[in-house]
């Protein structure tokens, strides 16, 4: 991109492997930061540092956390009779913002997918059954409405229903706000298979 | 975004600052570093840093360089007679990608923006003007096609003709695989004005 600053050129190949960020982005975003201010990028280079040095899982639902327990499993508030089922942290980020919920999570770190070599060994799987054995009433498994998605909620809920435990499946339907005209078969589909009495 | 580590949500709030990187995308990209090995989180951290350590401005052409003079203004084998006279040194990186160019560049540092407060004493017009006393045969006009850097391109003309020395502006025109239904009339216009003879 830039033949006569090798650090430049080094910085641009960097960002350029984050998702999202092509060849043109990565060269706007490193002359972007060789306009900023020396302690203004060192923030950047620092929180990134940070983020790497702090974080960590919890091992109780193996969230990522600065401390372990993490906050929401040691926050005693929780409905902790209640676990959500999530395949990544950002998952569980996304469920603790919606309102309506106050349980626990269970971040499974992916989700079942033979095509990619990932089967029930490589999820926190086994440990959710480890906390299945403490006094739970649902387990609401909100993993993506996607094939991969569909398939580990299957698994599991054949899993824990020999257990007596009540196991949900979040609702999938058409997004809030959204237009019916432009919505796919296949959502107007669940729409009508998870429809509810007023 | 993430309540229960303050490093992740300070990580989001710093990439949310880069241009273009919306909170979703900051979000995206933190849970991205977080998933990446220390490592190379460490590689984007430490490219940062080093680039704002190594890199600074060439007193010749301001260009971004790490070496004073740069790469370019040190190197014999390009046409020192010809100076392409630009905004910012990714103009200048842009430039120097173009095949047809091997002359010198000048890197102003913006272009005139009176509404911004920008006049001729905030770009390095002065010191274009000391390198003019050379042996310039041919000054080119690379500014940006918008209204600044049209006002820029006019006001640099009028200094330079005086000195006896040929002043060119780049063509503005239609770009190379576009279609001639969809150009704006603006672009139409300049390209008819600059049509030339087979």
């Amino acid at each position: 991109m830039f033949k006569s600053a090798a650090s430049v050129e080094r910085l641009a190949n960097q960002l350029a492997r984050l998702p999202g960020i092509g060849r043109k982005s990565a060269s706007r975003l490193t002359f972007h930061i060789l306009k900023m201010s020396k302690d203004e990028a060192n923030d950047i280079a620092e929180a990134i540092k940070e983020v790497k040095e702090k974080v960590g899982f919890c091992t109780t639902c193996y969230n990522i956390s600065e401390s372990d327990p993490c906050f929401i499993c040691s926050d005693d508030r929780r409905n902790k009779e209640i676990i959500c089922v999530v395949e990544d942290s950002s998952d569980a980020a996304a469920m603790d913002r919606a309102e309506g919920f106050d349980g626990m999570f269970h971040v499974l770190g992916g989700c079942l997918s033979p095509l990619d070599g990932i089967g029930p060994d490589d999820l926190k799987i086994k440990e959710l059954m480890t906390r299945l054995k403490d006094d739970i009433e649902e387990v609401i498994i909100a993993t993506n409405p996607d094939v991969e998605g569909e398939a580990t909620a299957v698994y599991l809920s054949k899993l824990i229903k020999p257990m007596n435990i009540k196991v949900t499946r979040i609702a999938r339907g058409l997004p809030v706000g959204s237009d019916l005209e432009y919505a796919d078969s296949a959502t107007l589909s669940r729409a009508l298979e998870g429809r509810q009495e007023f």
